[in-house]
């Protein structure tokens, strides 16, 4: 919350920056730091006349937040939140009166450090902003979004919320529980064997710097996401066995193969997006009017690992149908994308 | 080796820094680089003028190569390698002519990538520098590195050369057993999941860099310290087992305790012991001259996780004694190390 109001600020966004907390003291030292730019007296204040509401709390309160907030905002604004799940989220919010103008939201930038003290205005520049609409959104509430992630100098990629949860548990969360466990077990190791003093080279260091998170608020995400993290717990603990197997049969050509795999994977993985999207490419897409295109083509481009830098529908006057414009960085990723979602049954034009 | 070179010249311990290696074109690169001032024709001719030689080639080769060249020696010589496993080296050169002169090293600093190129001259300065003396080990070869290693601008750690070996199987091989499997799994999964993006936070990133290291390295490591690597991946396995039970079983309480354990233990890990020692404490330690004494007093100081900046011997004159003067940084180190001396049975005076 605290790093996503000096963003605002930041990038000359204008308006206000309404504050709300359940802890003064909190919204005091956000004031100060220039988070934000008014305390807010309640909920309903600080959202009476926001455009965007973003709900920065613990992934369990987030759905009680948008009851309670709901029927105050504005009738052209959107809600999103930044939860490190959504599914749970989503479909709680989906059964809430004014819940189409709900969608999920997922920064992938964080630090281990919590609270005002730790925000900076430069945490979101060129990372992921995970977007997870679903065929009850409001189209407008999306766009909108989009544009508010864009502004802020993230990049959108959009997902349907348990494929962001499927994401995360083996991208994050198993991470987290591998560094948390790695530390305290080393920690344990060297304290049983008479004190053996834990020096550590950088390998080590950077495999445990997520260990110093918060128990809290990883707990919080760890219930709420629990199959998806079991599943890929599972079929971790199964690809460690099979390297504990060759090491004790000594496969050696085993183990340089799946060295040799990993060392592959960790050169092919996808950097940060970067902050300026390259030559902007124009996607149109006739459709239909009705509920789920606009959700099953964004979250069609996101799956395909492509973001969307902007986003406009176009309804067509006689009413029924419209276009929706897609802007796409790169020649490269947006023919992928048009390929992505003609395989939907969707006809895609290119307006270079 | 190259950063060993590139460090000796920017350190200015003058002299030679003659480098010899099975391919010429990497002893080109070297000397264009300025890692080495002159390209000895062969084994022989690069040690036979000097000081201190260095081993630094895959740890299956040292001893071989320790054969080759300890002959040629000069009579107060010493020689070290940098190889990242003790145990095997230590013990194969206690077989060999002149292994009194010849104690094992291994910096605590590294690089993913290799050669020359990734070579830089400050790679040890303020790390933690392994040397492992038994008690076969020459006195004067042990002193002498001692202070070419605080010459570098490392600080020395004393340990058995098989304590050395769990250490390292703990915080480095184990881990990067993790980070290795973590990556491939994650890249496997998420291929076998339709392409699902890979897209990660910065602690993925951190968790996965060390993935990205040499295969052929690695395999060679493992080799090495096979038995001590199964032991803690076999410990780790059922740790993480442990909280997959907690996980499954819904007991949040227990996985709130060991995250924090985790993150307290992260906390307390110590940082790099610094570039600089600060007010050195000078311990006396009246000792017979007799084999095993020296190695049993380093590598005490250095289990109980503390650095000797220096250290002397001084023999008495009427022979069959003798004094160790050890410089220890900080004067909570220096009464730690007093502490554990005496309790293995000296008797340590402190010259402040």
């Amino acid at each position: 919350g605290g790093s996503l109001g000096l963003a605002c600020r930041k990038r000359n966004l204008g308006g206000e920056v309404v504050g709300f907390d359940l802890r003064r003291d909190r919204l005091e030292r956000a004031l100060e730091r220039g988070a934000i730019t008014r305390i807010a007296d309640s909920a309903e204040d600080a959202v009476a006349e926001a455009d965007v509401v973003v709900i920065a709390t613990p992934v369990g309160s987030i759905p009680k937040v948008f009851a309670e907030i709901a029927s105050m905002i504005k009738g052209n604004a959107c809600v999103t939140d930044v939860g490190s799940t959504k599914a749970r989220v989503v479909s709680e919010i989906a059964g809430l009166p004014a819940h189409e103008r709900f969608v999920g939201g997922h920064p992938i930038a964080g630090a281990e450090e919590e609270g005002i003290e730790a925000a900076t205005d430069d945490l979101f520049e060129g990372c992921v902003w995970i977007l997870t609409p679903t065929e009850d959104s409001d189209p407008a509430s999306y766009t909108k979004l989009v544009r508010f992630v864009g502004q802020i100098g993230a990049r959108v990629l959009s997902l349907d919320p348990s494929r962001h949860d499927q994401l995360v548990a083996l991208t994050s969360h198993l991470p987290q529980l591998i560094s948390s466990t790695l530390m305290r077990f080393a920690a344990e190791i060297a304290a049983a064997e008479g004190g053996l003093p834990l020096v550590a080279a950088g390998g080590f260091r950077d495999m445990t710097r997520i260990a110093a998170s918060s128990p809290n608020l990883w707990v919080e995400i760890l219930k709420d996401n629990t199959p998806a993290v079991l599943e890929v717990l599972e079929r971790f603990e199964t690809a460690l066995a099979e390297v504990h197997g060759h090491l004790e049969a000594a496969r050696w050509q085993e183990i340089a193969v799946a060295l040799e795999n990993a060392r592959s994977a960790r050169r092919a993985l996808p950097g940060k997006p970067g902050v300026a999207p390259v030559e902007l490419v124009e996607l149109l897409i006739p459709v239909p009017d009705r509920p789920g295109v606009l959700s099953e083509i964004t979250t069609t481009v996101g799956e395909a690992g492509i973001n969307i830098e902007d986003i406009d529908i176009v309804h067509s006057p006689e009413g029924g149908r419209g276009t929706i414009h897609l802007a796409i960085s790169g020649k490269e990723n947006s023919r992928l994308a048009a390929e992505a979602v003609e395989r939907k049954g969707y006809r895609v034009t290119s307006a270079e």
